[in-house]
């Protein structure tokens, strides 16, 4: 086992949920071994599990996707959280990861990821000496984004004092957004204030699309970001190297590619694009953005399938209290409920062949923390112990419930677990 | 350090959030030798912090208010799930601990908790299993409930098998609410498969009063279940022992201990209260009960000082891109937002002595995975890098964002550190 399988190897939590009653102290790289598949009840439900072809058809898919339009991925990290999938992007061609907090960057630089961008505002005292502390290993290799002169004084200052330079890309934003610079002239104070700090490179240009509802508009914000890009260039105000311009949630990533990849700002440019949750995709906020994607994008349409729901959440029914009521094992601890609720997708009866697909007239109608409310016909059918897979709406909001997920094969057997580190 | 302090000792993982850059491989026992302050920027905000006075003051608080009633206390732990709280709760006189579910109670169990009530139904051959390796410990006592007759037979069979006894109490419910048997023609099924199964031990009865809304209806409901606890106490449904009447969430548990401490069975009768958020207690859901509580009840009002808040997030202004809004860094992932977003209750630039109250017109209109948005007059007199600290509304989905909680003193010291186990 090399050093970088180590670092991705754990011990299996045997308090976590989600597992079964593991036989003593067991580690991570062993538990295909244990022989468990979900249906025959070798799991404690609920349990959020990751289908592996679904998985690997996502990373192929996202591979073959930036291949043609030749710009990187450095895909959102805060999505999973999980150094194993990240190594698995890498993997598959990844430029980098993506990190939203200086926590997230230091728990992916311990799984061994050395190349990172950190889409938000690095503030704070304890914050900048997480990041000072991992840019002693000169492999390592961090971008931070900026929108305040303050902040970029309060950078300038804390790196000067660390002996160190800090690599930053200035965000620019829309109004009625979230962060970023607005204006020209607020980019004026940004790149003069940058330009007073020894201690900090100008690398670049970042933006988030995503608080944008419409295309137009979200077309025009690229093409300004490109604008901006070359007339800095034609400036002398980035550092040397490749400059770097980055956009693209997990919503919009197509329409950032066809704007950026042929951006000619009269130097080497690198387009970065930062979706995370085409990994597990789901069956709703980024269901309905795919289905933008395949209908309008030529590459997509030219790749012919789509992208899979790849995570499910799965669930017993423990109690049948009155007509028409089913209670799930299934609570707000589990899954996402800000973007829809999960959506029963299959059912099974332990002892049965396998699972049938949910009946249309199923569906949760409300969740507490550890219950899910399933209004299901009078005549469900249904009994306390049956099984129902639920796909989700909002991945993130999902992994981060979770702090170890096994992935299925096809059988649904367990053949891998990872974890998450949140 | 006797072996259950080992238990509660753990390894600081140095990659979570909250904590700053830590000095090698750290142990929590040694936290508060680090020195940590987090006025002083130690911490890596956002973080989720703990208050030592508050935390004792309601602990005690519970002790004095249970010992009035001459009720038990089993805290309900899926609030918190952190091991070390726990054992603040056992040691304040809880007769046990109250838990969701199975994988939970392995967690308890794991870290020293020995005598639990599982207030959720026990159901799946995965769930079983975890309770029935816990029960070959003898020094460990499990309770858990039953509302169908499909799952009663399942765990008959299943610990009859395994060559144990499950001790059950049966849940009773209301029409139109969540679990639970909702009228006696479903209990006598219940208490018929019970009679079934040598297996299985009828030790009392269980309700969850909290999905009424109604003091009238719930009282109502609480005198249903003294008088069926004292009608199959009379028909002699129960095993030998005690019998165990459960009820109480954190809203009404005045109510409930009001109604059952004086029930008479005509045997031995150990009434369980299981209210989970007074440890921490909040500023919003809890809080509004809690009004309720001091208006009414005698002996709340007798003990003067009411339940305080004790959790608390700090979070930095990262963005002050446009006049009247302030993006603050915490979002989704730090902070529960179903029952009201957090409330910003102090202010502190670091460098200045102290924090001060949040001017009445800031106040969070929206959160985002990672960020949080920050309505504020114009002349907010905010800079980026500023500290806020929020109040929060129901602490169970805030403490599921976090795995490790630093517990301070009155001067913003980290004084303990605490984990979950989500």
């Amino acid at each position: 086992m090399n050093n970088e399988n180590t670092l991705l190897d754990f011990e299996i939590d045997a308090g976590g949920k989600g597992l079964g009653a593991l036989p003593a102290r067991q580690r991570a790289g062993e538990i295909a071994q244990l022989g468990w598949q979900l249906l025959a009840e070798d799991l404690s439900l609920p349990v959020a599990v990751l289908s592996q072809r679904r998985i690997e058809h996502n990373l192929a898919w996202m591979k073959a996707f930036i291949n043609r339009y030749r710009v990187q991925l450095a895909p959102h990290g805060k999505t999973t959280m999980s150094p194993q999938l990240f190594r698995k992007q890498l993997d598959h061609g990844a430029w980098g990861i993506t990190l939203a907090t200086a926590p997230q960057a230091q728990a992916a630089y311990n799984h061994g990821v050395r190349r990172m961008l950190m889409a938000n505002q690095l503030v704070g005292r304890g914050n900048m000496a997480i990041i000072a502390r991992l840019q002693h290993d000169p492999e390592f290799t961090f971008y931070g984004i900026v929108d305040s002169a303050e902040n970029i004084a309060q950078l300038g200052r804390h790196f000067l004092e660390a002996d160190q330079t800090l690599k930053v890309l200035v965000e620019l934003g829309v109004n009625g957004g979230r962060t970023g610079a607005r204006d020209e002239a607020q980019e004026a104070a940004l790149l003069a204030e940058i330009a007073r700090w020894p201690s900090l490179q100008l690398c670049g240009i970042e933006l988030y699309e995503g608080v944008l509802k419409d295309e137009a508009d979200i077309r025009a914000f690229l093409r300004r970001a490109v604008a901006r890009c070359a007339a800095w260039a034609a400036e002398g105000r980035f550092a040397a190297g490749p400059v770097l311009l980055s956009g693209a949630g997990s919503a919009w990533f197509d329409i950032v590619a066809e704007e950026f990849c042929n951006a000619d700002i009269g130097r080497p440019l690198e387009v970065i694009l930062r979706p995370g949750c085409y990994l597990t995709h789901d069956v709703g906020i980024y269901k309905a953005a795919e289905t933008r994607i395949q209908a309008n994008n030529p590459v997509a349409r030219d790749m012919n399938r789509a992208l899979l729901p790849a995570l499910q959440l799965w669930a017993y029914v423990t109690s049948l209290p009155e007509p028409g009521l089913a209670i799930i094992g299934l609570g707000k601890r589990d899954a996402a409920f800000d973007a829809g609720l999960p959506v029963p997708a299959l059912h099974h009866r332990p002892g049965n062949a396998a699972p049938t697909p949910a009946p249309e007239g199923w569906a949760l109608t409300a969740m507490m923390d550890q219950h899910a409310f399933m209004a299901v016909p009078i005549d469900h059918g249904l009994k306390v112990g049956d099984m129902i897979a639920f796909d989700i709406s909002h991945p993130c909001l999902t992994f981060d419930k979770w702090r170890q997920l096994p992935i299925l094969d096809d059988d649904y057997r367990v053949v891998e677990l990872v974890q998450t580190c949140f």
